[in-house]
């Protein structure tokens, strides 16, 4: 607030960086017009940033929900670290490793090594592009995509991996995995070359926090009591489902900021139309992915699964993620209801191939990830089966083996896992010293 | 993300789409003005959008809390499947049913049936009227309006309505009489023509949906338990105060956008002070109906009602809806202030006449709506009594009729209502074989 | 929705405010410019604005997870009738009271007394400075900060304090206090001519709420059973760690817009690179604060302690309030650090002086506000240590005597704290009648 309101408008013009518009002298329409631009599409930065962060707290909430009372200080205190390490590992390495610009370590495979550099302070004395947006606009931006990637992890592995070894991961994943396949692709690498298409991340952030999951569900194995030796699945419900319910609605909400602001440009009446496209889609398919789930867990099981239905309204948007522009509405909606159908037979099947996954984030950000990815020839005439083939899988492949070879590594090091007490008594208790809800009865 | 950082400035001209200005040449005054202008209004409806997108979580969280821990994951399930339903029937008839343009089926009270269709990616070979905004900016606001309207009937109806009649309820509601009676005063149609004055829908959001519920509470009765034979009444306390009053701010931030973007307009800067104006008109009627509430349940009951207050905020909000332009921030106050007045008196009354509201929903919808479409004539000097009440008891009238039809058939048919054994111990075990909070005891 | 969709582009112009561009005519590009820039900051107003907004729903869901489930319903009662109260008397008294322009009734000190009045509708006939923003977003966003002031109260005399006159304290903070000490600064008083910085509010704020909730503690005392004779201090536990998770995301996301929009401006490329500068910055100094009360609370107590990490985010987020903009994203990861290491040794350092702050609020917004303050020396070659010192022990002065006085008075007259009796009881029944969860068994 270094403006204040009692300044009068001539000491206002004083104020004003030089860069802008003087008020006196007669404007050039050119500069208004760019400089126009250049604002409106760092506020849509600033505004998608915003939006993509809630969806840290929706994470949050939905695992929250998900995991038996005594876990749940476990998994927000996981879930508010994890945002905080992405923040700073992004800084140190992780931008400039994902968009290098003219300086790849290898080119179209490893991105510059350094920490992010924002411009300087009203622009002074920057030489500045203006035909994009302001760099802590789009670092801001960015780095919430690579805090999206962690979070998906933290669910699958809940209630029995250790704080710190976990957090080690993150640390790995955000500074490291996720920054260098990203940049394949939206770093200009060799997957962008290729043509793979990928809008807003369905492989990009939500495989590949699925496949790093799905490692990390491997080698960590079940929840005790989870898979009984006869075979049988033993259904652990989560504690709070109003609390999974507000976390899906704030994913909901902030996947408008995630799809809409991926448009990466808001100053032309096309780009403000896209964006409009966008937001309708990524809400179309998020319905269907939810009616889907709902309609089918009624005539499967005869009784409609709440869970299911907020896995599907997710898998609705990851599906839509891989395109949400192209597509028609009706398009989304069948891409989105398909992702919902996904999930239904996905979380079955792997309890039956014994991969525990508490909160079903490998159904709804791998597998509905590959279908999102995959469909995006559907509407996109530009995109071919084998680019996204190639693309979903080469990055699923590089995220899962590092990922895999990461936590082989710690557990048979520094340990990944809680002891078999530890894990019974709740890692809220064991780990932490601290209940989540330590008045209230458990049944 | 399809154009990268690492592009150079030359390389994103040939990405612009070609209605984009031109960089290198001289570009239109107008053109800048005009291009502007219908950026930033499409930008006012994907914020208004997604702030309206987010009272629906609102409505889950406060309806989740006013009711009992039994019936707590049906009523989460049944916030999630009415929106995601609303998405798809406003999408398949109802804004072309609402927004005919010349397209009308009966010229002023029914419109066109016929799928939402958005402009082509980039506007691309689209004669685009730029006097307004993006078509799917426009859908995707118009959109949150209907499944609020389906919201509020949900909160009433709660803790005996099966799920699936309850919901096939919502499809006809949202797919044709919200957008049947709403053109009759936003599509243009004889309301309209007849000076009906509703800015952003006391009567035909609010009050709509609060004539639904009436019916819905008649036709299903009240709950077991609820009126006793000798003339006493029953309180059934909600299970969690907390999300009722994080559903009630999420309401009220939600608001912003419902009235704000309602100016429809947001390129002039008569539009933004407009806009600005009705942002604290709006924040001035919720604060003056919690307060209202809050001293009048002290004064009248000697302590201070938590329950009162969020509903007396609620009904301070549905009160400036018809009008949060005109008033003047202390015309606001009062206008609010009565609206909280009137739930403090209307929940008794409505438990006199035994009808069973659970959330208060028909106080703070139809009654304040009354009041906010009635209270009009104060301020804007355009508006008459009684073309307001024409316009709210036709619209009442109409809603209320069709919605207590429909009632009426499906309790004769597939029926209503859950079993007594089922209300007894709750939908959540009887409709979903699933416990919202499976670990805590209940008291 | 005056608007409607039907009207064809001729009716349009029609209805455009006479402010606006003619589409019709040459438009003159000085015009275009001024417009739109006043567009772009009552816009950024308008978002920052509901975003503080949201602050207010954090505090109430932060404050009601830590207390105990007796006192839950009385905390979201407070901090319903808080918002309420702030945003009439900002209106009543507070708003001129802060910017009294040339109107001061004592000049630098105390400034005028008026409700607040908004712009006519469309403008119309109003001489509109178009150099700065609409006074109704204006007047939104810094109604906003009142009520924000008053938030941080309301944690520390959690669980003790009356209800009534804990509000009659808010309507002399939100109306009186907090309006006249930010008049010193931001209303253009004596502290600005000294050359006090403080950008968005470290001081003015976060440390004015501080100091106004460590005179309420002194005066009412610790809770019983808080402090044994023989020293121990006895921990109470929070009731519902997911709450206040929530509430802690809730507001690092409204903090965007507390500290972006404290810019001020938004309509040249220079303050839309500094708002981005500051979006970056406020998240790098909160992710820091919770790393580092994460990493100590594990390092000193062998336990990660999420409570810690939950204010250890909030201080590094008040830590970077006084200074935003002109940081490096490197200076906003220590100065936020520190905020976190502040908060970890200030908790149990008040414990042993038996001031007993149930929240941590005292820790968080005065301690972590002083440091802040006083650290914008290290990045902003403006400000001098000797003008930040001289502003924020004037202001915790004033704030802290007047707050101490008033506590005082009430405490002798009408009374400020409940019986003992009722204290044991919980605050929820004896003073509500009403519990927050009144179905959960109490362990």
């Amino acid at each position: 607030m270094t403006l204040m309101k009692t300044l009068t408008p001539a000491a206002l013009l004083i104020a004003l960086p030089s860069l802008g518009w003087a008020q006196d002298t007669a404007v050039d329409p050119n500069e208004v017009a760019l400089h126009t631009k250049y604002i409106l599409t760092s506020l849509l930065f600033l505004m998608g940033g915003f939006l993509v962060f809630w969806m840290a707290a929706g994470f949050a909430m939905l695992e929250a929900g998900l995991v038996r009372s005594k876990n749940v200080t476990m998994q927000l205190t996981k879930n508010m670290a994890l945002f905080s390490l992405a923040a700073v590992m992004y800084w140190l390495v992780g931008f400039n490793l994902m968009y290098p610009g003219d300086g790849w370590t290898v080119t179209g495979f490893i991105g510059a090594f350094s920490p992010t550099v924002l411009e300087a302070v009203g622009l002074e004395a920057t030489e500045t592009d203006l035909s994009y947006a302001s760099v802590g606009s789009d670092f801001f931006f960015q780095l919430m995509f690579c805090a999206t990637t962690a979070s998906i992890v933290s669910g699958t592995m809940a209630e029995r991996v250790k704080l710190w070894p976990f957090l080690l991961f993150v640390v790995v994943l955000t500074g490291f995995i996720y920054p260098i396949e990203a940049s394949w692709q939206w770093g200009g690498g060799w997957l962008s070359e290729l043509g793979f298409s990928d809008f807003a991340g369905s492989t990009l952030v939500h495989a590949a926090g699925g496949f790093a999951a799905l490692a990390g569900a491997m080698v960590l194995g079940p929840r005790i009591g989870k898979y009984k030796k006869d075979g049988r699945v033993v259904p652990i419900p989560g504690s709070n489902l109003a609390l999974a319910t507000l976390g899906t609605f704030i994913l909901w909400l902030g996947w408008f900021g995630f799809n809409g602001a991926s448009q990466l440009a808001m100053g032309t009446i096309g780009d403000v139309a896209d964006i409009s496209r966008i937001f309708a889609n990524t809400n179309m398919a998020a319905a269907a992915g939810a009616i889907a789930a709902l309609v089918l867990t009624q005539v499967m099981f005869g009784k409609a699964d709440l869970t299911m239905v907020l896995n599907g309204a997710l898998a609705g948007l990851v599906s839509i993620t891989a395109e949400p522009l192209a597509p028609s509405l009706f398009q989304a909606l069948l891409i989105g209801a398909v992702g919902g159908v996904i999930v239904v037979f996905a979380v079955p099947f792997l309890d039956r191939i014994k991969i525990d996954d508490v909160v079903g984030a490998i159904p709804v950000h791998l597998i509905a990830g590959l279908w999102g990815t995959l469909v995006v020839v559907w509407s996109n005439s530009d995109a071919s089966l084998s680019a996204q083939l190639i693309g979903f899988f080469s990055i699923g492949l590089f995220v899962f083996v590092v990922s895999y070879l990461f936590f082989t590594i710690i557990k048979a090091t520094i340990g990944l896992r809680v002891s078999e007490e530890e894990e019974i008594n709740g890692l809220d208790m064991a780990e932490l010293g601290m209940e989540a809800y330590p008045e209230f009865s458990k049944g």
